[in-house]
């Protein structure tokens, strides 16, 4: 399907010409040593911790980057083309919050199980990502220790490394080496998505820099995302936010490509604005729906993978009308921009802080709905299907005719919640609204999970792995729940 | 903003052999015995009641129709303009029940003067149509002249004509003669809309017809629409939909065209599929989405102002997240799409089966988001705001930055009944979902209502044929609630 552009050649030019001079006339700031010298080694001006740059060189970096690649999962059935016209799908990340009907409280292990689980359940969902949700139950040390092991026993696809610090990303790049059998594999073709959120405006931290130094030297795949609230972090004007947010993804991905040339990068947005009555984030309004179709433009000039700041993204803390139009408009902003990697793509509820059980099943609804609503329509001789006409006649009905009986099962999108029951047989079955019927279809699609086959030895060294470093970092082992 | 275009110049050039064929071929049902008089009048070929049409000729009439105009209401800042970059929008139409919180019932009087109202208002609703729900307390035969009279005095909105026989279309035109001081003041400008359902597939019945021919004899803005469940009334393919769709609106406004040469005539469409397990309508899916972003196209190619099926369209029995992410579907769609008349706008549930005064507020909000989001956003070198940088640098925070507090108020699009306030304070608050806040912001509304002056003399004339004619039809006079 073609994409929705709002941005003139002009309106391109005139942003390009704002990150132009954001990196080279404030800079950014990148409070790590080794980024330093790497940018000073360059040629780039290093002042202290903050980085001007010069814009060709900037683009010459991320010219490095491939405009689409592959990653590979365990199995092979789940491996993933990023870039070009392909998307790719994964839930909520982050949450410390889970909702499970009117129940809200902390996320625990046995919650990120389920919720990997019910990822592998859907064909819609293409990796698990990392953290569904926040294990609140485990030490903080060695929490992403158990998250790796459940990411990768209870599914089979690329799952996401932990980014919180360098131990952390070693952890996980290790726990690739041992699934894959050994560093040249996984560097061969990267295995894991790593996640570096910027501290915008124009900051990039320690913490996340020692990351995105360590996944890029292991040629993983990083996903490089300002987290944009305009009014807090970018200006108000969703130009100079864009500008912003080019800047700060060009020259975070010029950094992976100084580690390792070529390293597969993916260009992140997320912008959203801030309620000026309530001072909290909004979601699924106006500004992040052209940030969404601006940036997908953006992405593409500078011919980068891009992940969209789409997702099933809402400010509303329950599962009704506001969350499904919020959603929905983040949702088919990503398909109507052409995202390749929509991140948070079920169950986000309150600006993110809830993982919901019964909105991820009503957010991978969506995901289908819009999967056929962008599948092009066969406009051809065939389907004008004159001869249903000739069958029917003027005044007829086609409930009965041969060309529906042909195709009705088939023909149209068949909804796995929403309801078209007339109201009388809705209300004879309990007058459940599409939260209701999602609370009783998420149970029941988690009976059908089946895990996925995994070789013993690797199995056992993983768990060994993870058992020795739990207690190197000084915590009690817990494998799972 | 740019339309979103899904149909290839060759797949247009497919649906328009695919109408050709129809029109010359199978032909289309008229079954009054004046239409098919001006038919045979004008060279096509009839047969019984069918007529099969040139469409060379179809195109010539079609051609006849103004591209844009503009009607005349009785505020003139009101007034409207159809076509071209201009969109309009309307209340749901023709819904026998009600639906406010959790009572859902038959419509009356009373509903519907609410619902006018609360349409004068909203400056997103542009017109109140005619029923925006059915007043099921009044008699039938003389229930349209209450409801105009409704329409009249309530709003000083451009009003919608009852079409449901060559009577009530008379009587319609009356009361705007009268309104407006005769015949030549409505001809000169329309002043209503009549909105013709075609009887599908490819027929016109004797009601309608009788309807059209009044009203394109006055010069009103006529609306002819295709009501296209596909599997029920039309082929399942969209291909085949679309085609079937542009033969019936096409040999209807020739009719028109017949009969007042350049009569104000807008291409309707309305393109759903049928649930197959329930045998119900669906609405708000991909199908829909699609008929919307094609029969835009569709209709530019002809030149012609154009009805999409969007507007705030749902099969859901009460307001969910299903009702969010229908409504929101199908209203994006006639944005993405450029439509000019948006119908069923605001209130739609169950299919249309009921107006809900809850979602009617809701769908305002939806249109407010979608104005917003669908004005193009300013992209030049002071909305780069470089100073706002240079004020707040890396790291920094701009929400007390001069950029902001210029702007803070008018920055962001605020909506009215979405929440994004933090989960403590909006369960100290009740825990009031959106449609639980709906149910507390329309009767606050209602209060802020103006009735809109109207010269007595006037007023006295339209309630003084309001009465005879009521008498005339038999039935006990009735005026308002």
């Amino acid at each position: 399907m073609p994409r929705y552009e709002v941005l003139t050649p002009e309106a391109l030019d005139t942003i390009e010409r704002g990150w132009r001079r954001l990196v080279s006339e404030i800079g950014v700031q990148f409070d790590h040593p080794r980024a330093l010298g790497l940018f000073a080694g360059a040629g780039q001006a290093v002042d202290g911790d903050r980085v001007r740059f010069d814009p060709d060189w900037v683009l010459e970096q991320v010219a490095q980057a491939p405009s689409e690649f592959s990653m590979r999962a365990r199995n092979p059935e789940h491996d993933l083309v990023i870039g070009g016209d392909h998307m790719i799908f994964a839930p909520s990340q982050g949450p410390p919050f889970v909702r499970l009907g009117d129940e809200r409280r902390d996320g625990t292990l046995a919650d990120l199980e389920r919720l990997i689980m019910l990822t592998q359940v859907f064909d819609e969902l293409d990796t698990p990502g990392g953290n569904i949700c926040e294990p609140d139950d485990l030490p903080l040390d060695s929490r992403h220790l158990v998250q790796n092991l459940a990411l990768i026993t209870l599914s089979d696809k690329v799952f996401e490394g932990d980014p919180f610090s360098a131990g952390n990303a070693r952890d996980s790049i290790r726990m690739g080496e041992i699934l894959f059998g050994g560093r040249e594999q996984i560097e061969e073709r990267p295995v894991m998505f790593a996640n570096a959120n910027v501290n915008s405006p124009l900051r990039y931290d320690p913490r996340m820099l020692d990351s995105m130094l360590e996944y890029s030297a292991a040629g993983q795949a990083v996903l490089v995302t300002p987290f944009l609230l305009m009014g807090a972090m970018a200006p108000v004007t969703i130009a100079a936010a864009l500008a912003q947010q080019t800047a700060e993804v060009l020259t975070g991905i010029s950094l992976l490509q100084l580690v390792n040339p070529g390293n597969p990068s993916i260009m992140g947005s997320f912008l959203s604005a801030i309620d000026m009555q309530s001072g909290s984030p909004a979601f699924g309004g106006p500004e992040s729906a052209l940030g969404v179709y601006a940036s997908g433009q953006i992405a593409r000039r500078y011919g980068l993978p891009w992940r969209s700041g789409g997702g099933g993204l809402t400010a509303s803390q329950t599962v009704d009308a506001q969350a499904g139009t919020e959603a929905f408009n983040t949702m088919i902003s990503a398909f109507l921009a052409g995202a390749n990697v929509v991140w948070q793509g079920a169950g986000w509820l309150e600006g993110g802080l809830v993982n919901c059980f019964e909105k991820f099943v009503i957010d991978v609804e969506m995901i289908q709905l819009l999967r056929v609503q962008f599948t092009p329509p066969v406009i051809d001789e065939e389907a004008l299907a004159f001869g249903a006409h000739e069958e029917v006649g003027p005044g007829g009905h086609f409930l009965g005719a041969v060309h529906t009986l042909e195709r009705f099962r088939e023909c149209f999108y068949r909804p796995m919640i929403a309801s078209t029951e007339n109201f009388e047989r809705w209300t004879k079955k309990g007058s459940l609204d599409q939260n209701a019927r999602a609370a009783k279809l998420w149970p029941e699609l988690l009976e059908r999970y089946e895990r996925p086959p995994l070789d013993d030895a690797i199995e056992a060294e993983l768990t060994e792995f993870v058992e020795r470093r739990t207690r190197e970092l000084g915590d009690e082992v817990v494998l799972h729940s």
